[in-house]
């Protein structure tokens, strides 16, 4: 940590800070400048609380200058991570999409559902049992019998399944229906209760980047279930909230090269809630695998009029084969493959 | 709601909107523009959901032209609210503060917490014992011994206790140390199944603000919480999120008088929270009670430089009490009091 | 334009809204519903001022179901728009990079440069003589004796130039220098006056979006050059300003699909202002024309450890022709080329 | 100048730094941490570009520890400047509040406005010749006629005149007029163009807050001015561009006390434009007085409804003076008073 002191600070302020940081059981470098004194604290920094020191006479800034995460920092695992689910593996050359409904409406969508997903050449689908909604008056989602229905439709053409946690009190309904991997959505990526329990297990994890989070609060958010033991952590880009309102969020395609680079561990993009349209997916899925995403995670409804929520961000089958078609190729250029 | 047709819609596109909306039992009225056909549905438009109209053909916007919230709404009840804690009003002609430390860490630091907060006038008192932290490596709150701690402390000088819920399993443990108001943090805002709990309960709820949430979705968090019974709700704006980095939030003040022209429930802030810096506080406690909050959420240490966490945000006793001064002559002004 | 009355407005309040709409020569529709009465203008829009009924009584809001441009709007031109920069098309399928420094420096440093454009298969060349800085105390830019510079090193190699116009005095000069192409910045994207003098000549001109400008605002901003004749205007996307502070900006890749839809007009991605550092250039850049913009604006720099500014986000020659090789292949899956 | 090493750097590197910073004729101090080597840059570290050191090998991030600003810095001018203008004081004890019609529209209208301020027991009057707009085919203010309009009514009452300026050729003509404050508006903040040429005249000038700019973009705004010779600046906080949309823009109250630390100039609010509509106004008034700011810009129409522009935010002459009341009383509680 770098203790900036205030042009009138007192040699005594200085001896202050010096014997706090000694106090930590760290070393300490003083250099006076012309203008200021900085001080350097020597050891795990981590220890040390940044905001403590700002309340001590004479600070006039702390900074820390090693990064608070650690497990899932790639400084500490040069390695790509690759996530092993059911035997399809996310995170390596292979770029892996998943595909299906916002939500779990009816045996019949789902069966629907399941088979054009596979008819796509997708190797992992989605659908959501229980919904986060805005108002407490729409459709909240089918539940229990929602995690049936999927399960059923899922395993006939043997595709693993992603869906959403919202609540813990759910998390042993999801270990009984198999979940194969859990996705933590963005309302709740500080919900750190949610975050320790399913740290708790071993099954995969996406965490949806909230809508207004840094990388950095992200990364942390990670660093809570990886804590726990659970290192099977993707993260997904899901587009970030901002000032402008043509379209629902901003897909921010820089926090793929930037994730890559700061963590071992894949990162996949959201194109769907992202832009928020079903004809806005083909362009931001084609830019996110271009921009080195390891993965999608898109909605596709049989039949998007029809749809019990969002309906107007759905992808029609036909629509998911000629974008995986697109996508295919450009994979190609970066020397990945899709499935 | 009004449904705006494309430049190029047929009269089959209209045909098919006018349908859907009597399917749904309610009266149509079609506009044909010079560029523009304008479909309006009349009746109780929360029937219709927007999207799925988005997805018919011909279809260039659907506009929802009442509000989505209800129960919060001050258009359904004029009157302002008025919550009763323990006997001390909130919502009303006093405008309330509830000061205390940011976490509760030793009895003596609750006791002196406690009789600073009566010395300085203020009716009621905060602390928190679970606490939702951006590092799973830092200080996490003193959890169930806090909250037996916090309840002594303020017994003693018989002040009211507000304090943070996080997870819906400690729910009961706040009953059994009859917590007296439940604070919902600004990382779950849109928590739905917390907020559905403490819907189906009837102790007072501040809601603080998502980091970035607007004010209709803020609204619509309360309606979560009102659609369960308990009307009891206070919110709570704490600073919201943007591009600048010289402070930790942007208060937005604007939101004060707008809340108030929208809802009839009490609207308070809290100063510390949103600038993050102690110095900060006075400035922004002003400028909120100006506006026209209902009262404020302040933090004071009996000792900041010692303070377990959020040490550079808490006011010490005597500049809660010069503060308290300052905001007795604006309350007056506007013709109201502080206790 | 609909106008939604209050819940409460008189009969009186709805005639005066429908005199003052019949004033203007408009027709006028109104639609008495159970909750709100509608009032809808009917015939060109774009005379009334929305602000104007918000201020009449009994109004509740006012919408305009109107896009407020109109000679930049794909509406009223389908086809896409070609921009001719001498022999080289801007908006076809052929997909252009426009390469350069940030800065003139020397004669040297922009032979080298228009070398490596060159050779890099880079039909354009940019360069900055005039320099927006944040500071007054860092280098401004070589001015005159720069674009002087600019042109002999691009004649050479006969690339056409692209280059920062900053104030409208200066105009004259770029004409002198028979700048091929004028770069409005960021800065000044909605600097109302330059607009209209770049709206006087028939030089192209790029229009970088404002750090948070609005694509509505954006587009309005290029309805100011239209309106005085110039219809030769590229929009460049070049990241905007959000919360995120791990880097510069946030590329906006939405903002591609989304403007294509609005405009006819050619869109193209800076992906060097964007992201603000060089490593991430090459993943930005990809996602671009993934996304399906029509071109791109990179700093490239012989050396970039010695560039005079933004150092930090120049490409070297090999990067830059790396690059290129990638775009190819992104470019020919989505039917297009590059020169 | 702080920099960070990578883990990974190199003696050598660590030597390359050494060098290029003892050659700009700086100090230097080397701290071998145990994750990381810092170096420190000892003496005038403006002269150094961070972003060249980010460029060389073995560096993870280079780090400025002084403000970029020095005169308008309270660092090195401790004391509050106070602006004279004709006699009238703005920056010291006495709050200043500048009245006046969004934009000129007849001599009719200029004299009801003036007298209407002078009344109101307001000193100074604000109005607009030349309008910033939106769209090219709105009113573009009244121009030279209105500046003489302006100055006739203006001179009528003895009121100091503002008005913004656009253009670096209008300069002259504002001259000739004796416009008292010149106001430098929101889309022209980094014009930096005309802040040179305002910068090299002597009349005070009004420097609006860009939408989107940074406290320390702002601070630099004006060191560009003042850099010149001109250091009558004036800051006017008129709100930012966040998410929401439920007004126009967020009024930034912190604003005020951090640049009240930060620079010894004053610094006032206009309201109007914040908020967007008129019944915000006396709120966020209140607001920014308490907070510490020394004065306003309000906009006040003699007859909203028949306004040109932003009829919807302009206060009646009632409404000023019953808020003149309200501020002078908080005034009085910060010690200070409204003439």
């Amino acid at each position: 940590m770098i203790i900036v002191m205030h042009r009138e600070a007192t040699d005594r302020d200085v001896a202050a800070i010096v014997a706090r940081i000694e106090e930590q059981g760290l070393g300490v470098n003083v250099s006076r400048g012309t203008e200021r004194t900085v001080i350097g604290a020597i050891g795990d920094e981590r220890k040390l609380d940044q905001v403590m020191f700002e309340t001590m006479a004479g600070v006039e800034q702390a900074l820390h200058i090693l990064k608070p995460y650690k497990i899932v920092a790639r400084e500490w695992h040069p390695e790509d991570t690759v996530i092993n689910i059911r035997g399809i593996p996310l995170g390596g050359p292979q770029v892996q999409v998943i595909a299906g409904p916002c939500s779990v409406e009816t045996p019949e969508q789902m069966a629907a559902s399941a088979s054009a997903v596979k008819a796509a050449g997708v190797r992992l689908m989605r659908g959501g049992a229980f919904k986060p909604r805005t108002s407490p008056y729409t459709f909240q989602g089918t539940g229990v019998e929602g995690l049936e229905m999927f399960r059923q439709a899922a395993d006939a053409e043997n595709l693993p399944i992603v869906t959403e946690l919202m609540d813990v009190r759910q998390l042993p309904m999801f270990m009984d229906y198999g979940v194969d991997v859990i996705q933590i959505g963005t309302r709740n990526m500080q919900n750190f209760d949610l975050l320790k329990e399913v740290g708790r297990i071993n099954v995969p994890v996406i965490l949806k980047r909230g809508m207004s989070a840094t990388i950095s609060e992200w990364l942390m958010a990670a660093e809570y279930i990886a804590a726990g033991g659970n290192h099977n952590i993707i993260f997904c880009e899901r587009g970030i909230r901002t000032f402008e309102t043509a379209y629902r969020n901003v897909l921010d395609v820089t926090a793929i090269p930037v994730l890559k680079k700061e963590t071992h561990l894949p990162v996949i993009v959201d194109p769907s809630h992202a832009g928020g349209k079903a004809w806005m997916v083909p362009a931001l899925s084609r830019a996110a695998v271009a921009a080195g995403a390891d993965g999608l995670l898109v909605e596709m409804h049989p039949s998007p009029c029809d749809a019990w929520c969002d309906a107007d961000q759905a992808l029609n089958p036909q629509e998911l084969q000629t974008l995986m078609g697109e996508l295919r190729g450009i994979a190609g250029i970066l020397g990945r493959s899709i499935a």
